[in-house]
């Protein structure tokens, strides 16, 4: 291995496939930043095409904080201090060489500017996206499914994948006009989920949700006020949840006609609304609390 | 207004109250990012002492996109327009000044480099924390509290406080070892709920709990596995949710004493665990829930 620069053109693909959605549908490929999501990566049998490790350190050095006075340096788990990390990394690398993975060092600093974060990671990896269709979606009978629609705030759109994966959720299917969410901020806020549940793209909204009742699914778009209180829903049978814009919601023009009922999470505090992330793991992890306990 | 440039004092201090902790508890302050959660700060009586504009924005120049691709140029709420956001902050400032608060126009492009984020706002503002101590939360006889000890992540802090607003929780305790919720991130997170429910530091973790079962409340230890399913547990009277660190978890062997019960989101999906936004969510909408249908 020898150090990369900035200009390299491994380097700039880097950077455009963290910047451009363009770039990554293209070539069926994400960005994924840190150790422990490329542990998570490889260990799901995820396809890691190239690893890129800082050579600062790959080589030992002590890891330095890059963030504010709040950020671990170099995202050290609490507990962990730098060469035990570097120890993980090794042994991750040894697994990456064993799989015939690329792995590339760069110069000192290289990455950390290619993040563009306040806290970057010292290493990064390309990953295929995963090949996964909405038909594919629909010949597995799902019974839990999110819909996203237009929802655009990627730290939002990777907490709605985690909470879909953590509660069960069978997929995430994204209309046109939601973020990407191979966009490196959602794949962060996603923790890895968007390796593990599948999450398509899924053409227009209207069309997707008709195909979704096609496959017997009941689509409920949740609204900050004037549906349903969520709880009181009958929430066993295959149901999907229609997540909408974090600021101006659903748009019931659009899709109106294509929900079986509006749902709302009363918030006996006050806000005006939750975030989508939010609003996903609330009426996800009901539907999976009604089909554990009942209703 | 003249133009202040990115050396002057009250630059200074609005850079160490974003970057230190130590001068926000010094000085009883903390910064807002934005103009929506300057309107919140305004409608909610906030103490606003002074508002930082940049030039460009506040003169009319068309808004210019700072972020990456996905970014909203601004931060433009859906369907916004540049002239229709200036009207809105010029509504604004016009009630900052009546109320007698400060408004300063910075040099263009100084707060972006101030805020030191992707996506920087064109207004800031330097507002008071608001006075409220342990004492004061348990005088008000609460019902339901959270408890974070070593909550590292100031967006998971900031999530925590949004969630536990929207649910309609009393307060939030936060034990030594918590990150600063008056940190930028946190702010940001929690979407101006630090603005509406009071947000307390609590000193340590054992001493924090054994006032708080004082107060008659069950303390509920959240656990990523082997704790009680969280939607068996009677809610509905008082209770308080206490989460740990986002990597470690609960330090049981120092607070497990003060824990009258481990409860876990079970989580079909096969995910490690919830951040502890997403947890407190989860829970916190569980007594909602709870307290208004019944178990």
């Amino acid at each position: 291995m020898s150090g990369l620069t900035y200009r390299h053109q491994r380097v700039q693909r880097l950077r455009r496939l963290l910047g451009r959605r363009s770039a990554r549908r293209e070539e069926g490929r994400f960005v994924i930043e840190g150790l422990n999501l490329l542990e998570e990566a490889v260990s799901s049998g995820a396809g890691v095409e190239a690893v890129y490790v800082d050579a600062d350190w790959a080589t030992g050095a002590p890891a330095r904080a890059v963030g504010g006075e709040e950020d671990a340096p170099w995202g050290l788990a609490p507990g962990e201090d730098g060469p035990q990390r570097q120890q993980r990394l090794a042994a991750l690398l040894a697994r990456c060489y064993d799989m015939g993975t690329r792995v590339f060092e760069l110069e000192r600093g290289v990455l950390a500017r290619v993040a563009g974060t306040v806290s970057p990671q010292p290493v990064m990896a390309v990953v295929e996206v995963p090949a996964c269709s909405v038909a594919d979606v629909g010949t597995g009978r799902p019974s839990l499914v999110v819909v996203c629609v237009d929802v655009r705030d990627p730290g939002n759109a990777g907490t709605v994948v985690r909470s879909a994966w953590a509660a069960g959720a069978d997929a995430v299917l994204c209309a046109d006009g939601t973020v990407d969410v191979w966009n490196p901020k959602a794949v962060r806020a996603s923790a890895g989920a968007v390796l593990h549940v599948p999450v398509v793209a899924g053409g227009p909204a209207p069309e997707l949700l008709a195909m979704v009742a096609r496959w017997g699914m009941r689509r409920l778009g949740a609204v900050s006020t004037g549906g349903r209180d969520y709880a009181t829903v009958d929430l066993v049978p295959p149901c999907a949840f229609v997540l909408g814009n974090e600021a101006s919601g659903l748009p019931l023009a659009e899709v109106g006609d294509q929900l079986d009922e509006l749902v709302t999470v009363p918030m006996p505090g006050g806000a005006e609304s939750l975030n989508v992330g939010m609003a996903a793991a609330v009426l996800c992890f009901e539907a999976a609390r009604q089909r554990r306990l009942g209703r």
